[in-house]
């Protein structure tokens, strides 16, 4: 049976809203799994709630807060949750992590303790965004690497053309290159100079540049950018989400009151619904850190109990389509850590 | 009298909307407008019109389109609308120009023509975007320099704190930097950099890094960044804008038709209208391009005439505040051309 490790420390919302994710991923999914953290706490919280079964408990005994240097306190701190987590995950006791806590230290421990694949330089966050309800894009690097060179962003652009590909069987991902301008030539410098490489690379589908308004337009399965760049276009999509969606919620619920059929109607007729979905970023749940040894999980500092479930639920579905293998027959290969 | 030239061959929707905005805002602001364009066309078009009075034409035989070249473009096109344009601006015969046309364009045109205000080693352009609906943020760089040095973007600071404080009467506009993270340190090397100068310029009221989520929060009155992710981020933000007024649009004709007292009442409870008009950036009509030796207003190349209209206001504005002298007395001086 697939079996997921949670860090329960990390994230705004810990550690009750990790263990009720929990409980809910293990009734929804069927999977078992691993609460890593402050075993007395967690134990009290779970046995609260009639499910335990396919929920068992880490004891994890120190926390990494968000604003910690992420280098600094994985050294200072070998026994918090995403030390613990992740070396679950290296003994391959568990088949992914997921975190919602410090995303610096989550992946410098993935790093220094799962490796790289081979072939990989730097390792990037992909994350959904939503464009189009049906088909969300990745966005890689979302925030694992503030400066970049050109072969990182060719390397971020095979990563994820892998990812979606085998995630969301997409048969061939257009990768376009984030930039600010839609002709070739448009860019800053790296954006000029990593064009030509994504041009002549045979294993991906390089379609060209897109610009910020087509991000929410479909126009791309995968948006190349660097890591600065894709925190801050994520982060400006998460701030209108959680600001729209406040006001829609608002006319959701007198639209759908009981009463209000014709209400109902119009909703679906202008399809604020999907709107409301799309600009949810619950309903992703999480990045996924690509180019590591090992499934990993990223989850918005955040997160509440659905979003937790939902990055459950995209550990799942990374185990179960073998994402990892995937990776390693692209020509990819382990890399001891030596 | 204010007297404003605009581009009446330059935007997707150009002659026609031009001249339909160029008349809108000849009644609403009573100011002068010239049409730059070709003169048979124009002619044709203002004749239409019952308001002559305050529109007069000035030939242009030659169009840049929006994908040309813009240097090349300058060279072979001495007669097009951008150049004939900022040249009235540069002989006094106008106040003030505005351009839907090519950015790129427009900016080597003042920057060749017009010259840079002394001290200043990069002009850039400030764009209006509008996190709470009463008081918008100056986002700059918004397209101008694509890579920049921590030097430039603490001129962007000091040029659009200038600016914001004069056009909108903000006693000390709070200036941010863009960045991947809050605290100080977070950020590419060039965030990193420019930290410690903003942080030491005793002429600006620095008051730390802005995160993406926090763009759409009225968190500062300036927001520094460099010309790349200033262009992405701008459009990012048009795009939703876009995608979203068409269903919004929608909503409100239902709410706000006459038989529905409760629906505007309701429209007026959830702030609705407020948030069309934050999405909707062709209430601010244009962006300004600070540090060169003229008032320069570039609008959007969708605009059409409303768009128009408003960023002949801005242009009015910007004359009656007298930004250009406030520049001077800020310590920039104009420089020669030589």
């Amino acid at each position: 049976m697939i079996k997921i490790a949670v860090d329960a420390a990390g994230g705004d919302y810990a550690p009750h809203e990790m263990v009720k994710g929990a409980l809910k991923a293990v009734q929804e999914f069927g999977v078992e799994v691993v609460l890593v953290g402050r075993q007395n706490v967690l134990r009290k919280l779970a046995e609260k709630s009639p499910v335990m079964d396919g929920i068992s408990i880490v004891d994890a005994t120190q926390v990494i807060d968000f604003n910690e240097h992420p280098m600094k306190a994985l050294q200072q701190k070998p026994d918090s949750s995403i030390v613990v987590g992740i070396e679950l995950l290296r003994n391959g006791e568990v088949d992914a992590f997921v975190s919602a806590g410090n995303t610096g230290a989550v992946v410098g421990s993935a790093l220094l303790t799962l490796g790289k694949l081979n072939g990989v330089g730097r390792p990037a966050i992909g994350a959904f965004i939503a464009p189009i309800p049906t088909r969300p894009a990745l966005l890689v690097d979302a925030g694992a690497n503030a400066d970049c060179r050109p072969e990182h962003l060719l390397e971020f652009a095979r990563l994820g053309s892998v990812y979606s590909k085998n995630i969301l069987d997409i048969e061939s991902p257009r990768v376009r290159l984030l930039s600010n301008g839609f002709e070739e030539g448009k860019g800053n410098r790296l954006a000029q100079e990593t064009f030509p490489l994504l041009k002549s690379a045979a294993d991906i589908n390089f379609v060209g540049n897109i610009e910020g308004h087509d991000i929410v337009k479909g126009a791309a399965d995968v948006i190349v950018t660097d890591g600065f760049t894709g925190n801050i276009v994520l982060k400006l999509i998460e701030g209108y989400s959680d600001d729209f969606l406040t006001s829609v919620r608002q006319i959701g619920r007198v639209f759908t009151s009981a009463s209000n059929q014709q209400g109902r109607k119009l909703l679906r007729d202008i399809g604020l619904n999907a709107w409301t979905q799309r600009m949810d970023y619950t309903e992703y749940g999480g990045a996924s850190l690509l180019g590591v040894n090992g499934n990993v999980i990223i989850a918005h500092g955040r997160s509440q109990a659905r979003a937790i479930m939902n990055a459950i639920g995209l550990a799942r579905d990374t185990i179960e389509r073998g994402i990892m293998e995937k990776f390693r027959e692209e020509h990819y290969e382990q890399t001891s850590r030596d």
